[in-house]
């Protein structure tokens, strides 16, 4: 089965919020993802204000695909955190460029979207969206690196004063 | 911006579990993961046995391209649930094909992920392995449409005795 190729399109892109790919402080980020008016219309969206939240997939792409490490390397590079392969990350440095993230939706304006907290850049190419099930999240007892823990504790912080 | 095309290559395939793509009872299907063994090596799970859960992201392969509705249908064709837009379903019919499910890591062999409640049947191209970070999940209050609920009742429920 080696050699498979799939091809995926923008649905829509994400306009406004956060310019650089930053690594924290998305909390409160507010922007839009346009749903392609070319190729969509208002009934795609029908439904979608009964969900308090999103899960988005998107396209990394900022980063250079050039820059890939398969071997095990640190989470932002911190030497007190142990080396993790390539599997065990969810930085934008990944085979297929594929980000995958949860926002809150503040209001559907037809095609347009409206979110909170999504860590996707103006301009950010969106391969799909889907309403968050709770039944779909993970089940049972969650466990998780402590290094990821350490990680991301001013990820969705608020946005720091400048 | 129109017209950009991404490609994205399989990283691993689903081997086991479930044969047919049917709605409910996935609750203890175990299946594997495997890793495509040509392109990566033992590194590249390096750290992963330190998360309890995965998310996946993976190509619906078995759906015809053709069997899109891209207007408002309701889930499962139920006339007791509201008509929705595409981007309203989780389903397999929908653009781009890409499905995001989240499963129990129940033990790394190498390059063989074991995992259980995966929704994606033997032979599923996956496209991405991410763990999964808590703090990622949705933020804040959550509210879902009343007929995803229902819809959801059985979907992880132990397989039905046969």
């Amino acid at each position: 089965m080696t050699g498979q190729v799939f091809q995926v399109e923008p649905v829509a892109y994400v306009v406004g919020g956060r310019v650089e790919p930053t690594d924290d402080y998305w909390g409160g980020t507010r922007s839009i993802i346009r749903i392609d008016a070319s190729r969509f219309g208002p009934e795609s969206t029908t439904g979608l204000e009964e969900f308090s939240h999103l899960e988005i997939v998107f396209r990394f792409h900022l980063t250079d695909p050039t820059d890939l490490k398969l071997g095990a390397r640190r989470a932002r590079d911190n030497p007190d955190w142990p080396p993790v392969g390539i599997f065990g990350h969810r930085n934008m440095r990944r085979i297929n460029w594929l980000g995958v993230s949860r926002c809150r939706l503040l209001k559907v304006d037809g095609l347009d979207l409206h979110v909170e907290d999504l860590d996707a850049v103006d301009g950010t190419p969106v391969l799909d969206i889907k309403p968050w099930f709770v039944e779909m999240g993970p089940r049972g007892e969650i466990k998780q690196a402590p290094w990821s823990v350490e990680m991301l504790r001013n990820y969705y912080a608020p946005a720091r004063p400048t």
